[in-house]
């Protein structure tokens, strides 16, 4: 044996232990990435066909209790993970939705938008086969959250409820190819959005209160002068007075805060004023729940001495007594279109981000009179 | 130099160029597990504080809009993971809390009940930065589901919602170290469970019924008899009004389905019969809602012609008109405790498993006449 031949051999040998440890090494990942029906049921011993009874959560099938317990322990030890994360992994995706609430207040799965808003998207979802992951942001402008969310393969995309972030940081998360859909924004600002016409909305909250000749209005908006949205439908409700030559003076708005209690004390005070107003505009629902309650508790008939037109159409307005006005919102189909719009940019991103718009209408109930003086 | 001092030098190099790759790999995985912001720096060749801001999504920092595209490149190509996220990644823990939704009917968010026990998980989840995972499962024998949501390392752990898994298969996946709560469901079974007694809560319904008085009593169930909470909730109604000498003639029973329209209809039947009952328990809120209306509708003075209690105290029970006598079921607690309970066994099993039972509250408002009886 020649000198080279032992430094080729030697060579040869070690190459080879370099091939099978790297081999082995992907052997081994591939095995922790994928262990088949088949792998679990040699290692034990069984049948496939045992083992994947007993993997469907089958619990009287032929097999014994120890054969059972066997089987669960050799999928566990091994890392089997059932046929629709396999699909997951090969697809690359989570099969998850990331609905993102910025600034959320303690009680937001109570009030009904949110839950609205998940039922639309569940539909979508769950026919889909998709989880749901809520993620509430304390801090709007932390933008970490929503780029390590996306970036973690955590979910494929995610819904962004009132966003907080800067725009420019939002457009360039959403230029990185992050599926993203604003709902209920003000405006698009360039991206993706699915949001109701809160404009539209308002005025005809407005328009209806006009129509049945009422020229003393009051309101009851949301106290959340940051919202951009809730801004301009204030807005747009005052304009449509002014155009009407209807100007609202400043004791007939008083503030209230998302909920009935808020309600219940600024129509308390809108009903302690000298003249006070012949109808008013809540602008949520559950504040015009409080509202009607403060009516009651002075002795105002609704809608004989006052009329009131909320807003929303949540589930319960039509079981307030006298049945409530509003103006509704679609928030179920919202959610549904967002959802559904989400799915289409996971697959593709356009070149022109979708825009799409819902409209309001107006639902005529007793509390705003209009049934009786329209008849 | 000898053949050996040859072989022993290959031997050297190529050693050397092993251990170089695996360090390399070693290397690689590390910078993959953990990008710092100080790479990102030196990378881009700006400050590490410049960084620092940019990443935290501040869009006025002194930086170029240049500087911050190409910091947001480099974070995004070197896979830079933001801390919160690395915290997860050291301990092992996908911070995540599944909540498994077992059969849910398509509205089950607009239904107050679900979104009242979110409520409370979040309040729990969001002070230790958890996210909440939303899984809802069609079909309930499907073991895969939440074997694999909790293998994947998806969640750290679960709260399972009307489980219809075979007991069995949970005990499987518990005592496989899988961390789960059941809630509200009727027994234990040898799980960590928080459920609310319904069965109290029913007989404090017969019993406040009974105390105004009234012999002839009706029902409005939920028709969802393999429901076993459901039954077991009827059945202590039905109970305690035996013990007290009163029957309820099979007539004064009519099913209904979660939602107000079927507690309406349900009203109907009952107020159509000859000799309608004085007093109608509906099992729920919702169809205590459709009942009044049924009642509105027919001329029917509630609480003067009819005593109506519902169940859940959900919230616009105290803005019906009159306001609902219910019993209040803790639910936002429940998911509170829940929560809890599923930290405390995500970092440690305990040899028994924790069961709580939270108490409902007989909440007497307007609709049962018992204000006005009892004053």
């Amino acid at each position: 044996m020649t000198t080279y031949d032992l430094i080729f051999r030697t060579f040869r040998i070690i190459l080879e232990v370099v091939i099978r440890i790297s081999l082995s090494r992907k052997f081994f990942e591939m095995s922790r990435r994928r262990v088949t029906q088949k792998e679990i049921a040699l290692s034990v011993g069984v049948s496939q066909t045992t083992v994947s009874l007993i993997l469907a959560g089958d619990d009287t099938p032929s097999a014994s209790k120890e054969t059972r317990e066997r089987v669960l322990k050799a999928a566990h030890t091994l890392g089997y993970v059932p046929q629709a994360a396999a699909r997951a992994l090969v697809s690359g995706r989570a099969n998850t939705l990331a609905i993102i609430l910025f600034d959320p207040h303690e009680q937001v799965f109570r009030d009904p938008y949110i839950p609205n808003v998940l039922t639309g998207i569940t539909e979508v979802a769950s026919v889909q086969g998709l989880r749901l992951l809520v993620e509430r942001v304390q801090d709007g402008s932390n933008t970490d959250v929503v780029r390590h969310l996306l970036k973690s393969s955590v979910a494929d995309g995610a819904i962004l409820v009132n966003c907080r972030l800067p725009s420019a940081t939002i457009h360039s998360l959403y230029h990185e190819g992050f599926s993203l859909v604003l709902l209920d924004a003000d405006q698009p600002h360039g991206l993706p959005l699915v949001a109701i016409d809160h404009i539209a909305g308002a005025r005809a909250a407005a328009h209806h209160l006009l129509s049945l000749g009422h020229r003393r209005i009051g309101c009851i908006p949301y106290a959340i002068l940051d919202h951009a949205h809730i801004v301009s439908r204030y807005d747009a409700f005052i304009d449509t007075l002014s155009e009407a030559g209807v100007d609202m003076p400043p004791e007939y708005v008083v503030n209230g805060r998302f909920d009935p209690d808020t309600g219940e004390a600024a129509m308390h005070r809108l009903l302690a004023l000298p003249q006070p107003p012949t109808a008013v505009f809540a602008m949520n629902d559950l504040m015009a729940l409080g509202a009607l309650r403060a009516c009651q508790a002075r002795g105002v008939r609704v809608p004989d001495d006052l009329a009131l037109v909320g807003y929303d159409d949540m589930r319960f307005a039509e079981f307030t007594y006298p049945a409530l006005t509003t103006i509704r919102a679609p928030e179920v189909e919202m959610g549904r279109r967002a959802a559904e719009m989400l799915l289409r940019l996971i697959d593709e991103q356009p070149s022109a981000p979708p825009v799409e718009w819902l409209e309001t209408a107006l639902i005529v109930r007793g509390s705003c009179g209009g049934l009786t003086r329209l008849d």
